[in-house]
């Protein structure tokens, strides 16, 4: 006998309905104080004191008998062995993976670009890589190929030329297919260092470890805390929220894969949030009744549970239209699009990191090796904010190259205005361009 | 009589220049806990009580007299009105510079785009705008209309159907040219709002103000912190630091004009940072004579004057080369390169907010009206960040619809992948869709 699933139902129709997700919705990350002077601390050590201060933290949070940073650098030729210990197919599945989001990732690199006014004046925009990106890649439990592959060769298409990742190995467990996704996504150093102490040895340096121009990559709360804190003198990606997937279906899907579906997001851990929304109440009945028969064959039954009991609903709206519009209220960070002929909806959706369109698009086929990136805005952060990609690591310059006629022209309309701004060297600095 | 004025002098040949040039670059934003406390309970306040704390922090703050939201609203009619009472001239000078400015970002504008694979797999990227963005104006003697055209227009060729600003007005004090430079832009509403409330308003949103998006805009300690605390339930344009220019002159430019470039960075305020570089020593001597001629004739010597003895400083360097080098270690927001034929130096230039090419592309003209944006990155950042522009009111959805025969294909990948990181559900899901 199966114990029975409390999964949340939810009807768009009920009076309340806006206020209820809201509070199903309703997500903030616990700040934590103690956290907080921990990790500046660190900081502050390991700028202080650099690799002696990383070297001793190592020592301490990943109970590793090391005498200097010198064992903590894998060489190129370490990242090649593990290529030889993963499996035949891990190998093959790991390169045709990383092949297909280099081909995706291509289509984002942006060109400089320039045009030529009448007078001679010439603007446009200079794009160029970063210098150097640094990765953080969690060990442990959590420690993902996939994440390597998706941080790492964005940043190399993109033509950074130097890639750093740091991935702790708490009492020496290293992972091999982690090691072997570094090699195939042309890592270009990795040091096997973690925690807020590899943040810091990024954002500032030390005497072994490069510092970086933009650090990215999942970890911990001290490795999140620590991420804010350089922020401004290194670049970050986002501070990233539990992971969640909203499903819209209508009604003509096997509801054992959408079950699946949810599940694929409720396993990751106990704060994943799974959520189906259907104009199809027996179908609503049916993903339940999957959910139940399904749940206890899963590995990881107890994170999913919770995930699901915790933070999961099944929503049932009046329509298709009203389905489209609770996606848009929630701006997921991965929205399955389980219908028939999606494409008729896609113009109607305005907010959602990734969409897996159809019934074949599995989210967990976008996770590892579609090629779009897997790193997704969050917690409704897809209002505002994009998934990880070339972009991130390239920035702009502005580029003006006035004429003599073009900055005479320009110079009077900036003299007004600066002199409206009352900026007198502004407005004199531009006059003097002025021909008379 | 002029007081001599004491600039820095750094040979870049001296054996310590690098730890010179470090120390005249260290800026570190002073963190207050004072002021931190009382921005989160504004924060708090203006969360828990919408409008009415609102009202209340502008009553104190502000000094004005209102009874309620009602009071602190400008309809549309009164930034028209605002383009009656402005001279001819100015409002001729904001209409060219608006159009400049959004004819230069209408290029960023990125589109969607996708790909079809040969089993008929769809890959791609859905480009949406905002749906709302707020922009923050500074009231009082920083209120620059040039900054309502800098941050409202890339919003508005970006797709943003709602643009909401706020600026507060001490004691009453409205300033025409900003109100006017709205109209011009398109700001579709505007409060009289400001502080850590306008900031708390825009992000939670009030019975009266909208909740955006995206926050971007200038502002003082207290608009910097409260826009740090909102960041993630909203997106956030960059803290700026103070502002920086650059310049480097191969010795043949007017040392009055170099002068009065530098000085136009130096008085914006106390902080802000003017530096020159150039291979010519005889020329530095010609630029220190032309600042100490020329700084007590500018209105705001008094703030220059700081600027120009604190943080200023001519650099010699051995050549053109060793300049370029120092361009990319400091990372500028404003890089001038006033020199014959500055073409040759671009392709060698990694870093930089923007960059002023030849002897007649003043700062100022950029400041105003040339055309790109003035929002820029300071303090280095510009190693990994970007002016802002359209792209900064866009995001991006990734857009995956798999084929059958494709999801076939990529299920048993992705289920290699996913077991390797011990994911079965992931996995599971994935094959559900592999076929026999």
């Amino acid at each position: 006998m199966t114990a029975p699933v409390a999964i949340r139902r939810l009807n768009a129709a009920d009076a309340d309905f806006a206020q209820h997700l809201d509070h199903l919705l309703s997500w903030e990350s616990v700040s934590d104080d103690g956290v907080n002077g921990r990790v500046l601390d660190i900081i502050k050590a390991v700028r202080e004191r650099g690799d002696a201060a990383v070297v001793e933290f190592t020592q301490r949070f990943d109970a590793l008998d090391v005498a200097s940073m010198a064992d903590l650098i894998l060489p190129r030729e370490r990242l090649e062995l593990a290529l030889t210990r993963i499996t035949a197919e891990q190998r093959q599945a790991l390169e045709t993976a990383a092949a297909r989001v280099r081909s995706y990732h291509e289509k984002q690199k942006q060109d400089s670009w320039a045009y030529t006014e009448a007078d001679g004046t010439v603007l446009g925009q200079k794009v160029t890589p970063l210098d150097r990106a640094g990765l953080y890649v969690p060990g442990g439990k959590a420690s993902y190929p996939s994440s390597v592959l998706m941080n790492a060769i964005p940043a190399k298409v993109a033509g950074v030329p130097e890639v750093v990742m740091v991935v702790p190995t708490p009492r020496g467990e290293i992972n091999e297919i982690v090691l072997a996704a570094a090699a195939i996504a042309s890592v270009d150093r990795v040091f096997t260092i973690g925690g807020a102490q590899a943040v810091a040895a990024l954002a500032y340096g030390t005497e072994s470890v490069p510092p970086v121009d933009k650090i990215v990559g999942p970890g911990n709360i001290y490795v999140a805390t620590a991420k804010r804190h350089v922020f401004g003198k290194v670049g970050i990606d986002m501070i990233a929220g539990p992971s969640e997937i909203l499903v819209v279906c209508d009604g003509q899907t096997d509801p054992d894969w959408i079950a699946m579906d949810l599940f694929s997001q409720a396993e990751h851990d106990e704060d994943a949030q799974a959520i189906l929304v259907s104009p199809d109440a027996a179908f609503l009945d049916k993903v339940a009744a999957s959910i139940a028969k399904l749940l206890p064959s899963l590995e990881r039954e107890t994170i999913a549970r919770t995930s699901i009991e915790g933070r999961g609903a099944l929503i049932l709206v009046e329509d298709m239209t009203q389905a489209i519009e609770v996606a848009n209220r929630i701006a997921p960070e991965h929205l399955e699009l389980s219908v028939e002929n999606p494409e008729q909806y896609l113009p109607q959706i305005r907010h959602a990191g990734a969409i897996f369109m159809g019934r074949y698009t599995a989210e967990a086929l976008g996770d590892y090796c579609a090629g779009p990136n897997h790193v997704l805005p969050t917690s409704g952060t897809a209002r505002f904010s994009s998934p990880l990609g070339v972009y991130d690591f390239q920035k702009r310059s502005s580029i003006i190259h006035c004429s003599a006629a073009g900055a005479s022209e320009l110079g009077k309309i900036a003299s007004v205005l600066a002199r409206g701004e009352s900026l007198t060297a502004h407005a004199r600095s531009a006059e003097y361009r002025i021909k008379n």
